[in-house]
């Protein structure tokens, strides 16, 4: 038995999320099925990040075992061949070690989001970006953003839907950054709630376009009410690029 | 009568191209039909580059005549409602001259084209670049390029289909960049023959994955004849990103 890690791109667009469900066609069922389709072997995959529905992988990482003794690159090419036309892919792959996981072994997760700050409605970026028309500052969104920095109880910014046992998680950085029309937050912490970084991120927004000062995020972190913080942005933006390990 | 100049992003790939057809839906007839949605009048609308099926544009320039007298800002805002959910939008509008032509006033049209060089199967960028699994040299591609600028018979590089009375043009720039997996080509000219930026990016990358040598670009342009130059590359890389005026 050999344990594989991959790195995986997806367009979220087409897909219930990332786990298996009854409703619909998930981004883990094509890559067990795709491997599967290689191989004959029936495997369970497992996700660093169980995205959304309509949300996005740049970096993905899962980690699966096979029986078969193949070549990684091997592993990579022939699950590539069986997932299409899905739009999905194995960027690599890499034997590792027995106990490696995907999820439980991530030391640090990085999410992006990215939001088109123009009148215009999207056309090239639709499905993977937010637009919003109205002017968007910044500034002001950083200002805010870091108010969230550090250890803190995130019950305002979790999905009431969000089973981790505990609200406390550390925020290593919200980072604001714009060029031309486009506005991106980039978050990274070991792990996140349900639907953190989008509720998160709509939450700025709100401050962006004037409706919110900045310090009324640090009284909304403090009020540990999913109803006092903003909404929840829409999935398109939402990106995961990267997760680490030691 | 005020003429109206616009800027208009599209996606190609729902297109038969930008000029009306027979066959199926362009983006031509897209926003004609949004503007006479937006104010009743049947305009026909003219643009500065006739982009072919799949080819996508972030900076085509176009032109139209009104009766109606209309803000600017209103005719983009009312087409743009009108051509949901239809994959185009004007970016901005603005009145023109009288004498204002998108195709005859343009000094300056700019085309990039998008390759990314990897080895796994395109994904969140499909039908938007030119997926190359092989590894491309863009040193050398550059310096193939190179060979390319200024004033020639472009027959080689000319679909055999182009209805131009002369294959004589001037091309002012051409610039291979390489960014991580993804390489850009960026071509500059007062206009480009059919089919021009796809069969020269084509014949880079022969130079690109070592089937040619630079120098044999040089030759294959002396040849002024269309069986002496690489492939044509697919539409799905290809963006008009800019027109210019005086």
């Amino acid at each position: 038995m050999t344990r594989f890690k991959a790195t995986v791109e997806y367009d979220g667009r087409d897909f219930v999320g990332w786990q298996r469900q009854d409703n619909g066609y998930s981004v883990q069922q094509a890559v067990e099925e795709a491997i599967t389709g290689f191989c004959g072997e029936t495997v369970v995959v497992h996700a660093a990040g169980r995205t959304d529905a309509g949300v996005h992988a740049l970096g993905q990482v899962i980690h699966f075992d096979l029986v078969r003794d193949a070549a990684p690159d091997t592993v990579r090419d022939a699950v590539n061949q069986h997932l299409k036309p899905a739009p999905v892919a194995l960027l690599a792959v890499e034997v590792a070690a027995p106990d490696f996981d995907a999820r439980f072994s991530a030391r640090r997760r990085v999410y992006r989001y990215r939001i088109v700050n123009r009148r215009t409605p999207l056309v090239l970026d639709r499905g993977r970006a937010w637009g919003v028309p109205v002017p968007l500052d910044s500034g002001a969104m950083q200002a805010a953003a870091d108010h969230l920095l550090g250890r803190h109880d995130f019950t305002t910014f979790r999905s009431v839907h969000c089973q981790a046992k505990s609200p406390d998680k550390t925020l290593d950085a919200l980072v604001v950054g714009r060029t031309g029309d486009e506005i991106t937050v980039t978050a990274r912490a070991r792990s996140f709630l349900h639907r953190q970084v989008r509720i998160m991120v709509g939450t700025l927004k709100q401050v962006g376009d004037g409706k919110w000062r900045p310090d009324e995020v640090a009284r909304a972190l403090a009020a540990h009410d999913r109803a006092a913080g903003g909404p929840t942005a829409p999935p398109d933006g939402l990106y995961l690029i990267e997760v680490g390990y030691d």
